[in-house]
């Protein structure tokens, strides 16, 4: 974490250097000593004003633009092109007092950050159904990034809920999701594992296969939709709903679905387009996915991560910030909970405990 | 395991050495060569005839009694008294067929053995509910182990209720599971977080040696739900049901509360009485009492062991036999899940699912 | 798992039904009841003989070539073109006895298979360095996937090294962990972690994106060792002595450098041409590659999985095949004393203990 | 963790009010209100003066004695007498600065707390390495908590090598370790598996038994050295060079062995005599056992602990003091790193880098 400039005296620097700027002289490559940028809300001061960089994350270049005016944004190195002016140094560059990052009027109620397996998680539950009323009634955008174990734990027609009734804004995944998703639409089966009996069913290792087959059959989950193949779960109601999903592809996929994006140059591309704006980000049982959307997502974002592994949920919180929060849990039984308790929790609560 | 004369076929062996045996020479010491026994069903060929051997259990010799008339039974080594006859060698013993070992009217409806963070806990505990109903209706004997893990998850309400309506016949665990529960009781807080609201409450980490120091002053936990004090929670339960229970003692304790078994070996005791005659183990999240309690414990009994951490779950259930099913998620949520599906579900499910 | 046509008494079968063929009517997509691969080697039924499939692997369908001569082949579902002729339902095809699949002359002497993390490591490396210094003798390709940690740990240079001395045909992973490498190549840094001292070097987080930037400069791994400033470490070693090497993109990447293949589906097939042929697979703490690789790669194949949570290594060692050890420790100590074991051991040993 | 009174500028309070106290009126039942004790060194105002505690512990009450003179200590509940005064309340108690409770003189050379997996352990190993020799060489006083995995793992030699060469002062566990060291030296065996070819031995199932059954037989572990039964490994270690060791029992022993301290009320006094004075605690996969340690040592001693669980070391090294070190590795590899390393190193190394 950069330890540069948290100044919130800002009043009490009298003299501030301009920040120094070098040229990309190749495409996608930055120039020695550009500053690479951080989680933190950031700001560079150029032409003896200080400008707020845009599209803060992670391990990007600041890129100035002068048209249509001076500005400054996050720029990914594949991203630079040859004369695009770089910040280099780490002169005239403040990132200021983290606190003002979660902006006051979308305060999260939960109880500090942490991680524990030794926690009420109907606590967690309740207030995080609190909090989705509020975001909902707001018009605040939430993203779920989620992993095949929502599906093999029970969680699909919960998380199916949560996108219909309009508590999600875009979903973020992988192939295996979507596949075992379609598959538990098709055949009942997650795995091959029938879920309402809990046994194998005899051929059922080749379901996911077939609901590959079918939707490649198809053309897209939209046109399985629209032909009436595919009537339920979390990807029906995506299309139904209108909700943005983006499947990233991955060296373990198996087909992959028509819909998979493949190359993951462009899958980033697409998840941080899905992701701009965001209020809140509840990360399911995929550590994979979930380490992408942190790097491309700024401090002030809501970030619940719920996984079973106690060390995903430490890696995936350990940003810094003060906004997210672990759970460690069964995701499935998490979910269930979760949409038993919006459903009994028509209008959101007042909040009396603070963070 | 041993792999000695698994035998279905006994018509076929036409002749059947005598088990050997030795006397006992020096108190708690075995002669050399003892034959250790196993979970499985074990007989010894004496005197011309197939002994079952009684309070089969692990890591016991087999002693001879003559008194009233010739029999067979496990006694740990400590036991062991001078002049006893213990079985030496391996001749003239064998371990019928496991799969007797299930009597075939308790069978359980439980989906096949095995351990998985991924699987439909909410399908586990519909059937783990019908199982007790039945069990309960037929006086059969279910006994609980747990750790303190389940106040702080916010099971300790669930589990009260499991025992106030019948379901449990004894509980087995520490000193810590007592002390939290009744700190819950006595201050609404577990581990000095407050469980209605989720945040630490000043002072509240002496609580739990408040917890303490109160039962101390009653003189026992039975003391203190007499005199009004103790009103609710799991140790309220099973002292107004008549419920027994065991706390053994261990090197962490804090205290310990008067209650607790501090000799380890009268604990073991304690713990065998409680658990002689079980038909259903529930371990829950408590790797060290479930140990001991699977030692004691002879195959055929059905055991079902939830945890958060798959390695504890795997180690608890690898027992060789047919019997066990690890759970691995949150204990909190299965034991609230457990109680919410049990007071749906009034009368057992014709089970029509093999296991 | 299949159950079908385990036939060890071939002779004793009358009559063989002809395998089922259907055509590929629309590019990517296979016919409704195609029979979808298993790791295991299978026979197909075809005009009167029995044919072994070529390319065995996972999850794909099996086509029929009829040019040159008749052949059957494992063909993913996306590679399928129209007219293919596909085997559908089970007629006509049988997994011969499992115990085959490992060919005598290849005997891995490893403890039997299974997974613990209380178990005596260096025995294992004993064995491990044993089995290396034969194939490398015998000319027997050995395959790598490793994560990123094999870095972090502090097992760089010795994985180095085991390629460096030929004991190693080919790396696969991902971005990852060929930014770290070259990260602690050029700054002697891990994660901006000094690798010496083990302290946080100043601006130390910003080495990896600095790593990739200068090998984006010089335009590809090999070109930054042409030119002499990446001059040690894994990927170094790979360049140098022409082991090819495969990097797979995913959402997580930050660059990525200009080796890593960002279309994933690219990099299947790259990874596959690589895996071809291979004897022996060492899974270094790579879930996600080594899950990738294992969809790959038929039974025969003897894989060495190691990784510190032993969920991961139980879920990539469950496989129904024999030829899988899962190994539950430090991969950094493990590498380190592979090395030092290899260096002792000139000469392999006579090998007394079967599997 | 208490919240009171970390003054750092004592002189700036210019009144300090008197600790209040009560009598005990029942033995081992401290008064109402009682200050129950953090791991911090803590003052108390009495008679106008700040004394400091004595035996500062966890969760003890503060007792005082006025005889020879007024003096303060830590006292646990059960071991308050009728007529103790016990301080209640928060009045006229002070925490000093945590900084100070780490005598400079020992300085720890340790790189900054935490806990990883993926981290340099032989960076740890050498620096630990160095410690220690410096600890010996400075009459300085080592204890060691460790489980049974320290045996599995192939650990046992190194650290029998560890006693022998004088660099541990005490050693404590359960009566599991002892059995399992005392099986590995009597039948070169680890719960049954052969630990030169990691091969299950026929019948070795029954040798931690057998073990116990000689142990008892001669009496003690000490007397089985004597009578040169017990010829080398860990414990016969601690006899040799009279190195103290404490067996605490727990509900899942076998056995006991004759040493093991059945009663853990018992056991917790031998094991506060045991580490009465320590300079640094080596806590090696036991968590039972660490976690009762922990209790009972105050902020100040150097804690290192190892663990492949990292939640285990999470929970271990959770004490709000800067002296814990946790490694998440594999013990076996570890300590055979860790005695490589004193070989080589025979003088301790200047340390250049501070913790």
């Amino acid at each position: 974490m950069t330890q540069l400039l948290h100044c919130p005296q800002l009043s009490l620097c009298s003299y501030t250097e301009e920040a120094h700027v070098a040229s990309v002289t190749q495409a996608g490559v930055a120039p020695d000593h550009f500053y690479g940028t951080t989680i933190y809300p950031t700001d560079v001061f150029i032409a003896g004003e200080w400008l707020r960089v845009k599209n803060q994350r992670m391990d990007a270049a600041i890129a100035l633009n002068y048209t249509p005016t001076l500005s400054a944004e996050c720029k990914l190195l594949r991203d630079l092109e040859v004369g695009d002016l770089v910040v280099v140094g780490e002169e005239g560059i403040r990132i200021p007092d983290k606190t003002t990052a979660n902006p006051p009027d979308r305060e999260f109620s939960f109880m500090s950050s942490g991680v524990s397996s030794e926690r009420q998680v109907r606590l967690i539950v309740e207030r995080l159904a609190n909090d989705l009323l509020t975001y909902r009634e707001s018009g605040w955008k939430v993203v779920i990034t989620a992993g095949p174990v929502v599906i093999h734990t029970g969680g699909g027609d919960a998380l199916a809920t949560l996108i219909r009734q309009g508590y999600v804004q875009a979903l973020l995944g992988g192939n295996a999701i979507a596949v075992h998703d379609i598959e538990q639409a098709l055949f009942g089966t997650s795995l091959g594992v029938d879920m309402q009996q809990g046994i194998n069913v005899r051929g059922g290792h080749r379901h996911h296969l077939q609901a590959i087959n079918c939707i490649r059959r198809c053309g897209t989950i939209e046109r399985a939709v629209d032909q009436g193949i595919l009537n339920h779960g979390v990807m029906y109601e995506c299309v139904k709903q209108g909700i943005p999903f983006a499947l990233a592809g991955s060296i373990r996929d198996d087909g992959p679905l028509p819909d998979t994006i493949t190359d993951t140059v462009v899958a980033q591309q697409e998840y941080a387009r899905l992701l701009h704006g965001a209020d809140m980000i509840l990360m399911l049982s995929s550590m994979l996915h979930s380490i992408g959307v942190g790097n491309m997502t700024p401090a002030g974002v809501q970030i619940v991560c719920v996984d079973i592994n106690p060390a995903v949920v430490t890696k995936l919180c350990d940003r810094g910030s003060v906004e997210s929060l672990g759970v460690v849990t069964d995701v499935g039984l998490f979910l269930n909970l979760l949409v038993q308790q919006l459903t009994q929790q028509t209008v959101p609560k007042l909040t009396q405990i603070s963070g």
